[in-house]
């Protein structure tokens, strides 16, 4: 479909937005029976047993509550992860993936007439909602050593949106600094993307009773091994969650399915299974950046579950070329800055010493 | 939460947007044991045997797969979908229910300098849209029989949407009206809701070759009993697709997760359940007409899951508001030409006879 886009003629029904737009671009989801994955940030272990138990639940073995409609404010899941966090349920807002919870906080907190901030290396999508709702932003370079310089964002602004750890850099900022940008900040909505939190960072989620301007944004994709499910929360002040209430509600009342609900309910009931599977990525993370290290990459320190590395010797993005031949894919992102880096997902232990067998075999025999 | 909004200190970190929204309210969802349930145009029958089936193999006795992201152009479902319809895959667009693709239709393709026109007495979620987008409109009367007079949409606009059969009357316009909208409108896109047409009116799909400006919009959640799964479908031109999918690909890249693709999939491959639950629906809508009438109610004439009637004795805000303590919910709507119409859904035989005796009773005792 893409060839269309450049036809005039067809696009005389789009309204002026869609000319406009840069959308974006996931990972690619190969279709091959035993890829080594790493280059979309799943986790790769198995979501906890009870969420397919209680799948099964809702199942009831006929399906008969699948001709009936969610709950439009998935009440229980809220509750069940207000109670996990220590917040209140007002305080909490479930949507389809943290990347609709995002898109909701920036059409509902972050336009108005000051720009937006957030780093120039950071989550890809952050440019595409603002082109979506026509906001004016601004990015904030990252220093040389891809960290976050929190006074750079002591300047006028509308909102600020910062991923912590960020992405694709895997690089946490400690609470401390977190909460000086939102205590700098209390005329603006101030997002703090926690998609990596677990594997790592501090989250923001502590502060929440003190600034009524900060919102956190979580997913289930990472650390809950449900990407599969499509299921993210903001967490915030009640008038801020009340906002993205009645953006979600004037878009669609029902994003979240029977199955997503009890499935993601049940994730948050086994916590034992949560913290073994972070444990495991985290120790995996460790090993892999040595044995990049060893191969001479360069790796900026992770708290992710991915790491972001580049070798002196090797263009990235021949060397993503050439393990994706070996049906090994990760990451490599074409952006100023950073298209020497690749961007690798923590899998298994296995699945890391196949990539860096790869690589061994690859530095060896064809340097650029 | 809807008290804060009344406080305004609460509501400095909202964009303008969210001050003007005036969000759709979502049919009640009773937390009782066993409701009658007629107020959200459910299915009273169970889905297809082979959705459970798939969502069993998907799941492969562990949900392993969960923790992986879904196909984000949901491509198997799209493929089996364009085949049944006799569509190829760039014809058919899928979202997450058809109120994220009418959404997405209203923000891609109905924005424009012109006015919007849809009928004043209409789904009450086209205003909604209009407000979020920030789309002008104008509402077009129904005729006293509340029939859709085509003629009154020759008018200059900037688009047009349509329900077919229209809800929630549950009157349908034959194909030859609907095929004269589209042609006498070819520089606007007309889009025809199709969420009740498989209990009675003539799809939209087959002229989707000959007009370029036609978008037909279908849901899974009526006539394929799969509400709780949140599936919608857009079918239409490619480049009119296309625009959707920009739209969609700058919001949320994976709005169907995995057990959503799957059951949908396969909901689609039971044809003899699909004709056999539409044939028990429409037996029922005829002889819960019947009975309707025979206590005295008006009944449009309905090719839709739902019956659309009024008493001249009766208040209808007080009927349904009795019916509600028997725990047979029905809705009713607060809006003009409208607010002594009840609109009730097909339910089960047993459903539509306890829902008969109850007002016979209560038309018995309680008069105006």
């Amino acid at each position: 479909m893409h060839m269309m886009i450049e036809e005039a003629r067809l696009s005389r029904y789009w309204s002026d937005i869609v000319h406009r737009l840069t959308p974006y671009v996931p990972g690619e989801q190969p279709a091959l029976a035993h890829p080594v994955k790493l280059n979309t940030n799943e986790n790769p272990y198995p979501p906890s047993p009870a969420v397919q138990a209680a799948i099964h639940d809702e199942l009831g073995g006929t399906g008969e509550s699948l001709r009936r409609y969610p709950d439009p404010t998935a009440r229980k899941l809220r509750e069940t992860v207000a109670a996990y966090h220590g917040l209140a349920v007002e305080q909490v807002f479930a949507g389809n993936g943290s990347d609709e919870v995002l898109a909701m906080a920036f059409q509902a907190l972050l336009k108005h007439d000051r720009p937006l901030l957030f780093p120039d290396i950071t989550y890809s999508f952050y440019p595409t909602y603002a082109r979506l709702y026509d906001i004016d932003y601004r990015t904030v370079p990252l220093d040389d050593a891809f960290v976050i310089r929190i006074d750079n964002y002591s300047v006028p602004n509308g909102g600020i949106v910062i991923p912590n750890p960020n992405a694709p850099t895997g690089h946490a900022l400690p609470l401390a600094e977190i909460e000086q940008i939102v205590a700098a900040n209390p005329d603006s909505v101030v997002v703090i993307d926690e998609a990596y939190v677990d594997f790592g960072a501090q989250s923001a989620i502590s502060l929440i009773g003190r600034y009524p301007n900060l919102l956190v944004v979580q997913t289930v994709s990472k650390s809950r091994s449900l990407a599969g499910m499509r299921v993210g929360f903001a967490f915030g002040d009640a008038a801020l969650i009340d906002a993205l209430v009645r953006v979600k509600d004037s878009f669609n009342s029902y994003p979240l399915d029977r199955i997503a609900q009890v499935a993601v309910t049940a994730a948050y009931t086994d916590d034992a299974w949560f913290r073994d599977s972070c444990a495991k990525v985290i120790a995996s993370r460790e090993r892999l950046s040595a044995g990049l290290t060893a191969l001479g990459f360069d790796v900026v320190p992770s708290a992710a579950n991915f790491v972001f590395a580049r070798h002196d010797g090797y263009d990235a993005a021949a060397l993503s070329a050439k393990l994706r031949e070996r049906e090994i894919f990760v990451r490599h992102f074409r952006l100023p800055r950073i298209d020497q880096h690749l961007r690798i997902t923590i899998g298994t232990d296995a699945e890391c010493d196949t990539l860096l067998a790869a690589l061994h075999a690859l530095l060896d025999g064809e340097g650029r």
